[in-house]
């Protein structure tokens, strides 16, 4: 365990008390694709390095989110437009499963035990996490970081602010793309993506929700390629 | 993907909208041990077969939990009784020790990247989960149940409800002598305890919180042993 110095108890005390609320402010505040979040279908959009982006869908349309340089973690979350205490939950979705990764074909399930969506497509060769955290500002401190430092939890808190709604909580994310392999001993390792620029993913919606997507900047450790830069990624929405 | 049958929306949307609130009730609610949950500091206490148990710790005690049948699986939670939004979480947890299990003499962390408790002892092999929701009414409808069954999430609820607290969320538990293994291809088994009778664990505050603990009520599948027979556990809290 590393010493006590680097928890900064007091500075953490400061920070919001609610799970909903950012910890700062970047541009992810004043981009929203529109002012619900409702999107033009087919239009590319982008979710600009180190930013977030919310977009609401209606149950049966599909998300392509495309690793746009193929180095890019993307983290993902999705939120019942009826009822956001409804999301995307990983401890629910690997129980489902009985798997750490969802494949093709495979339903994304809610924390009520039922799909919020559906993987549909991967070009890639399908290496996604399911395990670890958003980034947060929690985590930089722990690597040093004095000041403050873009996060994915914070992305999706402001993506969401961003379209007139709130994340309840920052709930376990699809990372997609982020390469996190687990050995015979249950340790895992980060490793840089393996997709390759252009490479897609495409989620139905199996009812109607918000999806919330961050590029992920993290650019202390190698997980957005080994050059450490976040860059962008883009999404488009089909009927 | 099971088909779609298995999935009662009607029923599903009649439950309680928010995550704090439990889907049904058992003696749970009745019977803390004590009115704020404040424990006699080494008086043994019951988790009763199908029940939930919630205790208040201040930093630097520590709670032993004991495996009495040796056979049982025990959902452990731990809130900050400063901040309940601030709870052991295991997407952090897992992070933080680049590992799916912890071992003795690690920190287990909050969703604020710090240490909430330290596992200082285990007499068990080890075998723990940190993937698997809590078990919820939710997953019992997917199993075919028809009526309410008690599950580890509403008994979390009623034991912070029992000492005048509540849980903000259902958070991924320390699933204690919950065996799932994890093979090369990241597929889960579900198996049951390799614990025996009378192993524990140990768990340090590293703040003051609140910790709940379920005998988990799952009697469908064998993660409570072969006999599908959910039974009591112990605990003690020591300064």
């Amino acid at each position: 365990m590393p010493s006590e110095a680097r928890f900064d108890h007091a500075r953490i005390d400061q920070l919001p008390r609610s799970n909903s609320e950012p910890c700062g402010h970047n541009h992810t505040l004043e981009t929203p694709i529109s002012p619900d979040g409702t999107p033009v279908l087919g239009k590319r959009y982008e979710v600009a390095a180190r930013g977030g982006k919310a977009v609401r869908l209606k149950a049966g349309q599909t998300i392509r989110i495309i690793n746009t340089h193929g180095t890019q973690v993307c983290d993902t979350w999705a939120f019942s437009t009826a009822n956001p205490n409804e999301f995307m939950s990983w401890e629910h979705g690997r129980a489902w499963l009985s798997a750490l990764i969802p494949q093709v074909g495979d339903p994304l399930m809610s924390n009520r035990r039922r799909p919020i969506m559906t993987l549909t497509a991967d070009t890639s060769p399908g290496i996604h996490d399911t395990l670890m955290a958003a980034c947060d500002l929690f985590r930089y401190m722990t690597l040093g970081v004095e000041g403050y430092h873009d996060s994915c939890a914070d992305n999706l808190r402001l993506a969401m602010q961003a379209i007139g709604a709130e994340a309840p909580e920052v709930p376990q994310p699809f990372n997609l793309w982020m390469n996190i392999p687990v050995n015979a001993e249950m340790k895992v390792d980060w490793c840089p993506p393996v997709s390759k620029p252009g490479d897609y993913v495409e989620l139905r919606a199996e009812m109607d929700c918000i999806v919330a997507m961050s590029s992920c900047p993290q650019d202390i450790i190698p997980i957005n390629g080994a050059d450490c830069v976040p860059v962008e990624v883009h999404f488009e929405v089909y009927k």
